[in-house]
C-alpha cells in the first residue's frame, strides 16, 4: 500500500502499531479524522499525551490513578485486611462490576512470561511483600485472581512460595462452569474441576 | 465501566470515539499506549495532528497529497484524457495496486446518501464537470467506479445523468464472479449479470 502523502503515511503507521489494527484498518480510522476539524483532531490526539504524562500509579496498589493513592484503597468502608491480586486494572474493573467484593486490590503489572521475557523482578512482586510486612495494616487474606492460563498459573505457584512465608491465609477465585452454560457444552476440564471442587449446595444459593 | 481516573477516561471516550473501536477496546489500546514512554506517545499523538493541520486536496482529483498536485495528477506519463470516478482514496490505492490503469483520478469525498443527508451539493461534482470544460486538457472517457450499493449505483445514475452533456464516453467497471470463485457459491444477482454481459472469450485472456 503506497499512501500518496508522507504525512498519512506516518500517522497509518502510527495507527497500525496498536495492537491488534492492520494497516487497512489504520488507514481507515485516519481518514475517519481526517474528515473531523482542526481543533477537535488536536483535542482528541492532546488527551493521549495528556494521560500519559499526568497519570499516576496508586503507590499501594499499583493501580491507576489521578492522584498518588488511589479511590479504592483510599476508601475507609473497604476492608483493609484482604488483598486481591490481578495481573492489570482491566481485571479491577471487571471485579469491581460484580459489585461482590470490598478487599483491597495489587496489581502486578503483567504475569510471568518467559517467552516475552517477563520474571518475578518485572512484576510489582516485591511490592505487595512490602505491603504484607508493613505492622500498620495487618492482612489475613491473599486472594489469587489470576488468568488460567500457563503463564497465569505459574505466577500463581509464584506467589503462592511466597506467600508462605508470610502469617496470610491464599485462596484462588473459583473455577467452574460458567453460570447460564449449558454442561454438555463445558470443556472436560473446567467440568473435570468443578465436580471435584463440589460446594455444599446451600453455599451456592444466591446471597440473599 | 467506572475508570478510577479521569484522563483516563478522557483517552478511552477519544479512543473509542473511532468508528468500529468500542469501550473495552478503546481501553485495551489504551492501556498498551501507556506502557510506551512519554516521548513515543507524543511522537504517536503529534502525527495525527500534523496529518490534520498538514494535509492537502490535490486541487485537480481532489485525492490527498502533501502539495497542492498529487503524485498521480503530476506524472506526465499518465493519460490525462481518462478519469475514473471513486468515492475515495482508497479506492485509488486498490485501482494503482491493480498496475492495469494508467490514467487520472477524481475522487467525489462520498457517495449520495438521503439517509446521511449527502447530497450531490456535498460531493467533488461540479468540480468534476469543470474538469471536463478545461479546453486545455480535453478527456475522451469517464470510468465510474463506485461500489454496487444502492447508493454508490444512485451516485453513478446520477453522474451519468450529468456527463450526458459531455462529448465523453461513460463506462463504469466490470461486475461479474470474481477471479478464483466457484460459480455455485457466487449470488444469483452477480451471476445474473456475468451471464447477461458475456464477453468475446479471447478478450478475457490475460493480457501478454
Amino acid at each position: 500500500m503506497n499512501l500518496p502523502s508522507k504525512l498519512l503515511e506516518d500517522a497509518v503507521d502510527q495507527m497500525a502499531s496498536l495492537p491488534g489494527i492492520g494497516r487497512k484498518t489504520a488507514l481507515r480510522l485516519v481518514l475517519r479524522l481526517l474528515k473531523r476539524d482542526v481543533d477537535h483532531v488536536r483535542n482528541w490526539a492532546e488527551s493521549f499525551t495528556k494521560l500519559r504524562e499526568g497519570i499516576k500509579e496508586c503507590s499501594r496498589c499499583y493501580s491507576l490513578s489521578d492522584s498518588d493513592i488511589c479511590s479504592v484503597c483510599s476508601d475507609q468502608s473497604r476492608d483493609s485486611s484482604t488483598i486481591c491480586i490481578v495481573e492489570d486494572i482491566r481485571d479491577i474493573l471487571a471485579l469491581e462490576a460484580t459489585g461482590q467484593y470490598r478487599g483491597l486490590y495489587h496489581v502486578l503489572g503483567g504475569i510471568i512470561s518467559p517467552m516475552e521475557g517477563i520474571g518475578p523482578q518485572d512484576l510489582n512482586v516485591e511490592e505487595l511483600l512490602q505491603r504484607l510486612r508493613n505492622p500498620q495494616n495487618p492482612v489475613a487474606e491473599v486472594i489469587l485472581a489470576l488468568s488460567t492460563t500457563m503463564e497465569g498459573d505459574t505466577t500463581a505457584f509464584y506467589l503462592f512460595r511466597k506467600l508462605q512465608h508470610f502469617d496470610v491465609n491464599v485462596s484462588a477465585i473459583a473455577r467452574g462452569v460458567a453460570i447460564g452454560d449449558e454442561l454438555q457444552y463445558a470443556d472436560e476440564v473446567t467440568l473435570g474441576r468443578s465436580i471435584a471442587q463440589r460446594q455444599p449446595y446451600e453455599s451456592t444459593l444466591p446471597r440473599s
